[in-house]
Order: C-alpha cells, then sequence, then structure tokens
C-alpha cells in the first residue's frame, strides 16, 4: 500500500524515472517490509518557475 | 468541505469529468452526509510514464 | 490506477466510510471506464481549525 | 519546513508568482514563528474543466 | 478557487493558526487577483520523525 | 528540491523511518542525480479503515 509521491524539478529522462522506479521501490521492500507489487510510485514535475524557497522562485536564484 | 483530488491516466474527455464530477459529487452527498456546494473535485493526469507500480513505469508495461 | 484522496472534516464512521468508498469506486468505474482493483482511495480527517476559508478558520464559523 | 502547496486556476504571470512567494513566505515568517529558508512553496495549475465544485466543472459555469 | 495546503512542524496554536489563515488569504487576495471567499487553506501537521532532509529525521537532527 | 511523500499504513518504527529517510534519499541521489540535501521525505500514515481498494476498506480485507 505506500503510495510515494515525488515532487521534482522536470528533466529526468524517462530512463531515470525507469531507474528511479525501481530504486525507491526496492528500498521501500528492504526498509519498509513490504512487497514491490504493493509500491505505487508518482512523479510530477514542478516548473523552477512553480518552486519557491525562502520567498524566491527557483527560476530567478539562477 | 469534502476535497476530493483524483490522480489518474490522462485520456478522459471533458464529457467524462463533467459525469465524473457529477457523480462523484451525488456518492458523498448520499454517504457522507453534507451539500453538493461544499464538494470540490480536481482531476489531476498522470502520464504512464510518471506511474509505477512494482517498480515498474505503467508506460513499460504495455 | 485512479488515486482519490479525500480531505473531509472528522466524524464519518466507519460505516460511512465504507458506503463512500463502494459508492465513490462505482462512480468511477462507471464514468471513468475502469475496473474496481484499479481504484485506490485514502480519506484524510482535516480537523475544523486546520481548515480555513476567507481566512477564517471553520472552528470559529459555528 | 512549511511546505505550502498552492492549487489554482492557470494564468498568473511570473511576476505574480514571484509576488506571491515573498508574500507568503512573510506571512509565515510573520505569524508562523519560522524562517525563509525554511519555508517552500510549489504553485500547481489546474485547468478549469480539472476543477470542479458542487458537481460542475468551472469550465462550465461561465 | 485557490486551495492551499500547509505541511509544517506540530505546535502551532489556535491562535497562530487563526493568524496564518487571514495573512495567507490577504497575501493571495492581494497578489493572486482573487476574492477571500475563492481561498481554502488546510493544515497539515507531521511530526518531526516523520520529515525527513538529507537523509536524516528531523527528530534526529536535535 | 526532490519532494517524497509517502502514504502507507501505520506501524512502522522509528527506526524504519530512518532507514526509509536514508535508503530513498540515496536511491534519489543515485538515480535522479541529485544531493542528499536537496531531498525531502514526509512519512504520512494512513489507518486501513481509510484506505480502499476496489471499493473494499482494507480495515474489512483481514
Amino acid at each position: 500500500m505506500p503510495m510515494i509521491r515525488v515532487e521534482m524539478f522536470p528533466g529526468r529522462t524517462v530512463e531515470q524515472k525507469r531507474a528511479l522506479a525501481k530504486a525507491l521501490t526496492e528500498a521501500f521492500v528492504t526498509h519498509g517490509k513490504t512487497t514491490p507489487e504493493a509500491v505505487s510510485i508518482i512523479f510530477v514535475d514542478v516548473a523552477k518557475e512553480d518552486w519557491a524557497t525562502a520567498g524566491v522562485l527557483a527560476s530567478d536564484k539562477q
């Protein structure tokens, strides 16, 4: 049943998402004591202009 | 006040979303004892390459 | 794959949650063209002091 | 550590998001007793056809 | 329609949440060009043992 | 900047959460090409009576 939602900057390739899905699932199976089939993962791209820290948009920090 | 957030694969038409909004609201009014005006629903499309189960992207399962 | 997350005021009984889960799933299967097994639902209780509209906590509106 | 997630209709400009990020952070620092660096904000655009209230899509209310 | 969800460490008083709700709503009305009635806010307490950065639980950082 | 939110059944110990936080962060650093400091993780316990699949509460499936 673990539902893992990942918000991240855009730009990861499908290959990276493939590897992330596999590695995050394995990490959860090993340390969270569950089965791979129980683990769901959603990736959500958040543009740098839509993510702020300390009051400043990430797109304004470069 | 119920806030219903639905994450789903892309592809539902506006007509389907219209019908879903109506039916989900009615279900909640009937069984959750609230009023239609209190119910908010958000639909979020999640691409198959962004949704993994058992460590495998949905886009890799076809 | 639809993941439905419902935020609502506390107080619904297990029976109400049971009926809501069944009805929301049926609504999605009928209008969202999916199978019951694909539908996951999470209920999240939000206390009235933690939910504000128009700048006022719901617990202050009674 | 406050993580603020804002779901809103599309259409705000980068300038508005810049001002919102600054103002929301200041509001939190002042009233939530934290530091600007601790505050993260994510903006999520939700199309009017994906947001329903009282069982009706926002895009159908105009 | 803005829906603002705030995840934060536990411990804010009702008075602080009252002030936060007011200030966050005002910030959004001013800079997001909307009305107070359109703004909903949800506060979610997250225990320090449930929040990690750099792989370390916040509860382990004191 | 990756923000990882994990919804799971209650019952994991602090030790398990500690190990999960470490392993999930490492998985992301390795495959998501980021730094440990950029990764935040939130664990959210969801009771079995609040999680349904195929229209049936998890608490009713035992």
